[in-house]
């Protein structure tokens, strides 16, 4: 065999192996008796442990150094295996331990002080946090920008700078169309209590007109949804709450759009580097368009009005015009997971511009609070009311997820550049919708985006698929354009 | 650290990575969506490649010579490591990978062969199968008998010569006892359809009766019921059937006897090779008791009658003596899974002597259907109709699980042993157990048995708890007097 072959065959194993610590997870979020957590927290160590040793194996050095790429896909898997072996062996044992350890710890200390509404109790352990982050990002880095590094672990290849650029030229138009909104009478809202069978029997329903291939996933409820897998076993989750049944299906579209993507990977990927999405960005492109662009258009909400009206019955909203306006208002409010289109990415900029200062020294931890509630005043109009609704929110920057926070908006803007090029190569897709049909689009999304995995970087993916230079451009257009027509601006 | 803390160290990872396999093997039949099969398949593949690695380490080795125990503990993890690491390095890897593939085939030409009712074609396969066993009992037994190196594998230090002597004793007294139940008349049956939500609730107040602890488990549906898992979290499985609720609720108390032993031991051997029951036949010690001597008993069976009237009203029995003839009636049969308590035995020393003698090259695989046939003639005075019925009814041969079947027995007679000594120590069981109260029984088990792990080996383990040499005389005795008095005999 080859260098690169003996590497795919070990590769394989590697990629299996991730598979079951994904699927262990899931299991953890779903399934797992509460008094097991322990006893999971070591078996998590003990799987993490044979993956690091594999990603860091010498032999990995040796095949990538003897290794010749044949063809686009064979390099495209050699740069992703040498990305994974780099971040592997560049970061010393000792440190990654030490992380593994203080941000497990820390997502207690971090939950305590949420709900104490306690933030000089979490900014030392957010200390420590940080300083343990810098030094394995100074690692990474070799020399480069910290926070670059950081991005690349769920990113690979764009710079603080890029993203500050566009996020720069997205903060003001998003500020004057939230305010311009909210200067409009609001929308009414639905009412009633829905029950939760039949809020999940129209998940699924919902699953399945968005493609979910259910004899490779199912559904199951979690806290938090999410979806967890690659290949043929792609899972996903959501919740229900009786007062809210778009929380439970809107979760679920977005989890159908990347458990769609990790679905329409090309068969011949799996279980290798290319076999799973190629970063963060374009994961949340798939799920945003999924749940926004299709979900909460007004085709969609057409037809999706009609089987709410079959299934609940009187819910005091006239018609489906009504529904579409009630099923976009913009509202105020604290929390970035329950923003609406309109408003989240401006909790994500201010996340970013955060932790990017945090990162490279230019604030410090315990001016963190007050530059979050001046921010937050700056851009949404009113005070932050307590930490839990401010700073301490996200779990996020305790197990140091710093450079994650910006995929989410770059998803919202990749997933504008797709929205733009889609509506014009399927011109009839709103009348496919109104059927509640959303094949044109999810069969363009994964002929275009999802088939190829790993294979292109991000950007070069959505260039490829959107035809433009991914930019905030169509994002803002789409909003203003949806929102203006919505609220009569 | 000395070499012991070493071993012990390395040992819990793999421990835990066993703990994970073993999860996944849960997953795969409560769970995973059916598209995944072959997915999984390499998952399970690259798992156990990692415990086999683990186990044959040669630093095992170098740590099992190094280390001295200081206590009996100790010993006796040295033990159980040094069993698993001779297992893994005395048969030749190419060998084990080639059992491992000609298994994993022929598991489906045997569900193939008896869907056809065809045991000729599959018995080139079993061929190969035994060939491939021999070599590995061969390796195994380094000059010593095959068959004993194979039964090493489920019942530590048991010899077939010693089973043997044991069955031996055991098969004349079952067989006129059997004989002299089926000449009396057969006990009225249960009738009625019985409602699957509520047989599942009811099965798991059982399950919660026999003191499973359902925070550190779980109760799922199966097709074949088990239980998985060691320390904090232990999962069961059962089954409904419309017409057959003592199916689903004698299927959930079995898995409990499995569980309470998992969640019984020790929390001091959590992931050491003492936190697992020691063997199989100490196992289905525990859980034949919860399931026959307890949950069969006439008191139990009383307060379960009280508690299956209240559940689903009127099912043709009149009172809770005739309920305690219903769940112990005596039938014929050709499937050992669905044998009662008189004749299970008799189908597993059938195969016990098949197995011995098709491994010692005294039975031809081509002569085993009519050895089969004939042997079941005479014990059960009726022909076999059919080979699924028949030679071709167990998965166990297919996938090379030699050695395995007796201990099924084996449990049956610990059962008898432990049973016998607990009714001496607790003479108040009866009007504990007939409130539902199974307590006494469940913590004298515990306290005997199950707390102990793996530190004592099987039979001693059965000797110390029960305060007898593990005979068949016990579990005789108790049969014979329990179904003589139910038939009047």
């Amino acid at each position: 065999m080859s260098a690169y072959e003996d590497l795919m065959a070990f590769q394989r194993d590697t990629s299996a192996l991730a598979q079951i610590a994904g699927r262990l997870g899931w299991d953890q979020e779903t399934m797992m008796p509460r008094g097991a957590a322990a006893q999971r927290g070591i078996e998590m160590a003990a799987i993490e442990a044979v993956l690091h040793a594999r990603r860091s194996d010498p032999r990995v050095g040796a095949w990538l150094d003897a290794a010749e790429p044949t063809d686009a896909v064979a390099a495209a898997q050699l740069r992703e295996i040498r990305r994974a072996f780099d971040r592997a062996t560049k970061v010393p044992g000792d440190l990654a331990r030490r992380i593994a350890q203080v941000t497990s710890e820390a997502q207690g200390h971090w939950a305590q002080a949420r709900a104490d509404e306690n933030v000089p109790a979490f900014l030392p352990v957010l200390e420590e946090v940080v300083a343990l982050k810098r030094e394995e990002g100074a690692a990474l880095a070799a020399g480069g920008d910290v926070y670059d590094a950081m991005l690349d672990d769920y990113e690979p290849g764009i710079t603080g700078a890029e993203i500050a650029a566009m996020f720069g030229a997205m903060r003001p138009r998003l500020v004057a169309l939230r305010a311009a909104v909210l200067e409009r009478p609001a929308p009414r809202p639905i009412e009633g209590a829905f029950d939760d069978a039949a809020q999940m029997a129209l998940s699924r329903e919902l699953a399945l007109a968005f493609g979910y291939d259910l004899t490779r996933g199912r559904i199951d409820k979690a806290v938090h949804p999410f979806s967890s897998g690659s290949g043929a076993d792609v899972r996903i989750t959501t919740r229900t709450a009786p007062l809210d049944p778009f929380n439970c299906f809107y979760s679920t579209i977005h989890e159908v759009g990347h458990a769609a993507y990790e679905q329409g990977i090309d068969p011949a990927y799996a279980l290798t580097p290319l076999g799973q999405g190629v970063s963060m960005g374009v994961h949340e492109s798939q799920s945003r368009i999924y749940e926004n662009q299709l979900g909460r258009s007004r085709a969609f909400t057409s037809w999706l009005y009609g089987r709410m009206r079959e299934v609940f019955g009187d819910f005091g909203i006239a018609d489906a015009e009504a529904f579409y306006a009630a099923v976009n208002r913009v509202h105020n409010g604290y929390i970035r997971t329950e923003a609406d289109e309109v408003q989240y990415n401006l909790h994500i900029m201010l996340r970013f511009d955060l932790e990017r200062a945090l990162i490279a020294g230019d604030l410090r931890v315990a001016d963190l609070e007050a530059a979050w509630n001046d921010r937050f005043a700056a851009d949404f109009g009113y005070a932050v009311d307590k930490p839990s609704n401010g700073c301490l929110q996200d779990v996020h920057w305790s197990v140091g997820l710093f450079g994650y926070f910006p995929t989410y908006a770059l998803g919202n803007l990749y997933a504008g550049c797709l929205h733009e090029t889609l509506r014009r190569d399927a011109p009839d897709l709103d009348s496919h919708l109104a059927q509640g049909d959303t094949s044109p689009a999810t069969r363009w999304l994964r002929d275009k985006v999802q088939r190829h995995g790993g294979l292109y970087p991000p950007r070069e993916m959505i260039e490829r698929a959107s035809g433009m230079v991914p930019s905030e451009a169509p994002l803002l257009d789409y909003l203003e354009a949806k929102f203006g027509a919505l609220y009569g601006l």
